[in-house]
């Protein structure tokens, strides 16, 4: 039947991966269009063997299809030359040459799965194929002798397309240097690290079971990196550290102007950030064992600026109008040509750029969290110093930025710092004492315990507040009526937790010295309050312009992204208002979105493609331009959730 | 007629290449296979329209032809869009598009000859076809506005695209640097310098017409450089100097040894050279009026040590057996990744190393003397420290080399020095007086003046003896009986030219102190002259084994290169037995052939393709491990020939 018809359905077993697929087409290649990891190292040449599946037979009733060995292509010389007379009999072939003419359950046999699964664990199970860069291949050579006339390289690569059916393989020249001791260090058994099935980047001696790769988002405040075996997909040790080139400028537009106008402000700038990169990578290297040479690949996301700033290119351009980026299109450069210490052969993947701010680091978020496959608007919020914004489903994808500051990630906060042990996390105010509770990071008892008013003792003293305490404190302060829907500190309030600071601004104290390690009360501050409202409302306006352009007055999901190392509380982010309404089940934290989508793109080559052509089709809207911008901006400045619940509060 | 045959005749006019080529191949393909350089910017895609040819028609009686445009396919498509109706009408068409079925004469107008002939001004007359890597293309962009997102990489890479007809053309990365500046300050005009047809390593503001390529012969005694004008083959400049490894090893072995077994040895030596390298390339543009970032290419040729040890290879198993190089293909590295100081993004070659010492310095002499074209057989001698011969013709070639030591380059003698101002560089001795005149570098005349034996002012007084003045004063002194054949000087000649030195030691005065510009009498000594017998003995026997091998007991043609900087008198190379027998007026000396080769392969990379093939088909031969080696080579000690002209020698 299904041989009369011009598509044939295909069923992939086990992961039950099932489409129509023209006629004529190999089962490899219905495979890749499915999205079914098949391995072949020849990449569908004839040459490896590799691509081993099995066609089954019989009618399977749950799939409503009958397959059969007749529904494929005779069994071809290639085939022969790679499967026993008793594999032909179990119904194996090679997935390269058996063509379709009709429907088919294909069972892909563990040893042929190009790709495990892996699931990130953070943020919301996500699983990803595990396809990384680079892939290890251990060969042994022919010994050289004076009748076989073969340079050490070629006897390498003679070895490896023997091995891998890979053509054309080139040999990066760093990698020659030492290539002689090493083949002869084991007896001419060596280990070959193929990068994108084509260039050599490493050779050891005998068997080298390490590859590493690194994964880092690099924030225009903070830098947050992933050390991850790339034959496990695990994450092996984390890090994080401020942006060193916050002494050169707190914003993008402030370091940008540096970069243009000091002498050597371009180099500076790099330097800075590729010395905090290589910290980095060699702090999570020896965590987890290991050196940074180790580390055979690195992906990079960031904001436009800090791509221009990281990468030592000219950044005037991006920063004002028509804001035309240098380069747009994803980056592969080699670590030695960035000064970045791992594998000096190794490469440096940038994510593409969209458009103006909207940088590589969106394209992460959208690669993590893939609205371009949901039917559902999802609205995408990822806060940092510079906020950006994404709205959209499978039909269509807009996406803007804004200044928002670093407030959220509890800088230019008087007691601010990053998410690490010490910092206030969360916070709940008593609405009739205007007492608070608070978690700090690395104690997992609220301070003081409920119930229990009498303090407990603190293992870890509060040294400040990060980014999802600040809000979590403006949203409590807001409930419990301690701040005015306009922001402001009420004067007449009876505790002694609202005061005058020394500068005779009005301030609330959240703890007190003897709670904490830095031996002075920590508050949040009129100004504090006044810099969350400026950042929070940057949000809403973007999220308000890019719902009018799609033309949808509500979101189906709201997603809240960040790198604050701890999840922001969407209730307090909502009661802010941070961003538009919506049914609080349908709004998720997810964390670090961006530095997830830098993982699954250094753990899936895949999803490189993916990011490209995502990059393309975004379309960027350019807010602050809009006439009535300003009148928006003002209205979204109040705290609008808490006056509904707390009527007594004007 | 020719219609029903296979293969049809082809003449290209104006070159007057002819040959006959498989019926529907296109004209494009025709030039090709014939040699015959025609522009085609897009490689034959059909999209650039630079091959514009003409078809001749009529009987030419001469050429024995009939062609016609019937012996051509239609006019197709392609070739309407570019050509025009007159022209058309006068027999224009693409030749990327026009497909033989008959005899044909073509006629290739200037402006679609792709390579201009150069002729090297060394050596013999060579004739180069100019096709270097690198080429300058200069392009107006769209200027970048709110309402076109591309960056400015795509938009560069659109328009060159457009301009060559080239496809997936990429950016070396450093290059994106300063792109945006250099992009808008010549209002959207720029220069992109373009690689091999494939990657832009420069971009520049405005028209650029500067076009700069670097060929060096890096030996182990001398670095003899050369800098080209890419778009005419024109030299600019030239410089030499002497190699500084010298000061870690005089010979190969030695250096190999201090690389291997001294703390950074290695990197000293790589160091060394690269610092000359670079040291040669700002000179030579200073001279010419530039500066060494407007170098292009680099072209390294050297011997398989020297370039071991100039890249920084492990050197260890090129100096035992089985003699593996690391690598032996052709490379390509980027200027930046050797450390040397041209354009960071262009491109440092280095020719394929054929076997065991044979290196990329004997593929340049071959590149140079092409006897793999030739029906007579040659015997090349290249002579250096490492000296290399080569034997054969277009059926088969031989090479071995064979060390040699510096004495024939001017070093280790007493006064030897390079070939530079104040060097003696011919030498001839009255056999009656036993007096000496000698030729300075420098200085026209020779000193004295013949049939003036009262010394004439020099003008550039004698600092010492080059190569070419040692063998001369070796020939001289044999053919004069100051030595015997055996190479001893007699102790009894009636001069007092001859005299024991502070040693003790037997010597001869080639110049008194107040002829020089030393203060010191210039002399040849009795270890002079072994060591000259030494290397002179090592090359006659290699050409001896070469022989034996090839079958033959005389040469048709011998060529003596080397980097002497002033040519070997070739009269005084046989004199002194430096190779077998030959017909003096088939002897030539072509100064260095392996730098020619080097600028060969600088200005034509055809060459290079030719040079790979050519690397891979010559034969290498170990002589010193041959049983009688030590024999022959006592016997070839001996000064062969001035016996029969001065029978009183004995």
């Amino acid at each position: 039947m299904a041989e009369t018809v011009k598509r044939v359905q295909i069923v992939f077993q086990p992961s039950g991966r099932r489409g129509e697929i023209e006629a004529g087409k190999s089962v490899l290649e219905a495979a890749r269009t499915l999205g079914v990891g098949i391995e072949a190292a020849c990449g569908g040449a004839r040459v490896c063997g590799k691509c081993r599946v099995v066609v089954e037979t019989g009618r399977f009733e749950k799939l409503n299809l009958t397959s059969s060995a007749d529904h494929v292509s005779p069994v071809g010389e290639a085939e022969k030359k790679f499967l026993t007379a008793e594999e032909l009999a179990r119904g194996y072939r090679l997935a390269c040459n058996a063509f379709l003419s009709g429907d088919l359950v294909v069972t892909v046999p563990e040893e042929s799965r190009s790709a495990k699964q892996v699931i990130l664990e953070k943020g919301r199970e996500r699983q990803i194929e595990l396809r990384p860069a680079v892939k290890n291949v251990t060969v042994t050579l022919a010994p050289a002798t004076l009748s076989d006339f073969r340079d050490d390289a070629r006897r390498l690569l003679d070895a490896l397309e023997k091995e891998t059916g890979l053509h054309g393989l080139t040999v990066d020249f760093p990698v020659l240097r030492n290539l002689p001791e090493i083949l002869r260090q084991n007896d001419w058994q060596a280990t070959a690290t193929i990068w994108q099935g084509k260039e050599v980047i490493r050779v050891a001696p005998g068997r080298r079971e390490t590859s590493l790769g690194v994964a880092i988002d690099v924030g225009t405040t903070t830098l947050a990196a992933f050390l991850c075996d790339l034959t496990t997909g695990a994450v092996l040790a984390k890090a994080s550290r401020m942006n060193p080139q916050i002494g050169y400028g707190e914003d993008v537009l402030a370091r940008i102007s540096y970069a243009a106008s000091e002498p050597d402000g371009r180099k500076k700038l790099q330097d800075a950030i590729i010395e905090a990169i290589n910290a980095l990578a060699a702090d999570m290297a020896e965590k987890a064992g290991f050196v940074a040479d180790d580390v055979d690949e690195m992906v990079l996301v960031y904001n436009t600026a800090m791509h221009h700033l990281a990468l030592g290119l000219d950044p005037r351009y991006v920063g004002r109008a028509p804001f035309a980026p240098a380069v747009r299109e994803p980056l592969d450069v080699k670590a030695r040509d960035l000064g970045v210490k791992i594998n000096p052969s190794g490469n440096v993947y940038s994510l593409p750029v969209e458009a103006g701010f909207v940088g590589a680091d969106n394209v992460a978020v959208l690669l993590a969290e893939e609205p371009y496959n949901s039917d559902a608007v999802k609205l995408i919020i990822d806060i940092g110093t510079n906020g950006e914004i994404d709205l959209g489903n499978k039909n269509r994808l807009l996406s803007t930025s804004c200044a928002t500051g670093p407030a959220l990630e509890g800088a230019q906060i008087a007691f601010g710092m990053r998410a690490a042990p010490g910092a206030i996390e969360r916070v709940k105010i008593d609405p009739m004492t205007y007492e608070p509770r608070y978690k700090v990071i690395g104690q997992d008892e609220w301070y003081p315990v409920p119930y229990d008013w009498h303090p407990t003792v603190q293992k870890v003293g509060a040294q400040g507040i990060c980014g999802s305490g600040v809000i979590d404190a403006i949203a409590a302060m807001h409930k419990a009526g301690v701040i005015s829907k306009a922001g402001r500190i009420d004067a007449k309030l009876n505790t002694p937790r609202v005061r005058r600071g020394e500068s005779g601004k009005l301030e609330y104290v959240l703890a007190w010295a003897k709670e904490t390690a830095v031996g002075k009360d920590i508050v949040i501050t009129q100004a504090d309050i006044r810099a969350v409202q400026l950042a929070k409302a940057a949000l809403y306006v973007g999220a308000q312009y890019l719902m009018e352009r799609y033309g949808v007055d509500h979101v189906d999901e709201v997603i809240l992204a960040g790198a604050f190392g701890s999840y922001i509380d969407k209730e307090s982010a909502m009661a802010i208002g941070m961003f538009p309404d919506c049914d609080l089940s349908r709004v998720h934290a997810v964390g670090n979105a961006a530095g997830d989508g830098a993982r699954i793109a250094l753990l899936d080559v895949e999803k490189r493609r993916e990011a490209a052509k995502v990059a393309r089709r975004v379309e960027f809207i350019e807010t602050a331009a809009e006439p009535d911008f300003q009148k928006k901006f003002m209205d979204a400045i109040a705290i609008p959730h808490a006056k509904d619940k707390f009527p007594h509060i004007e």
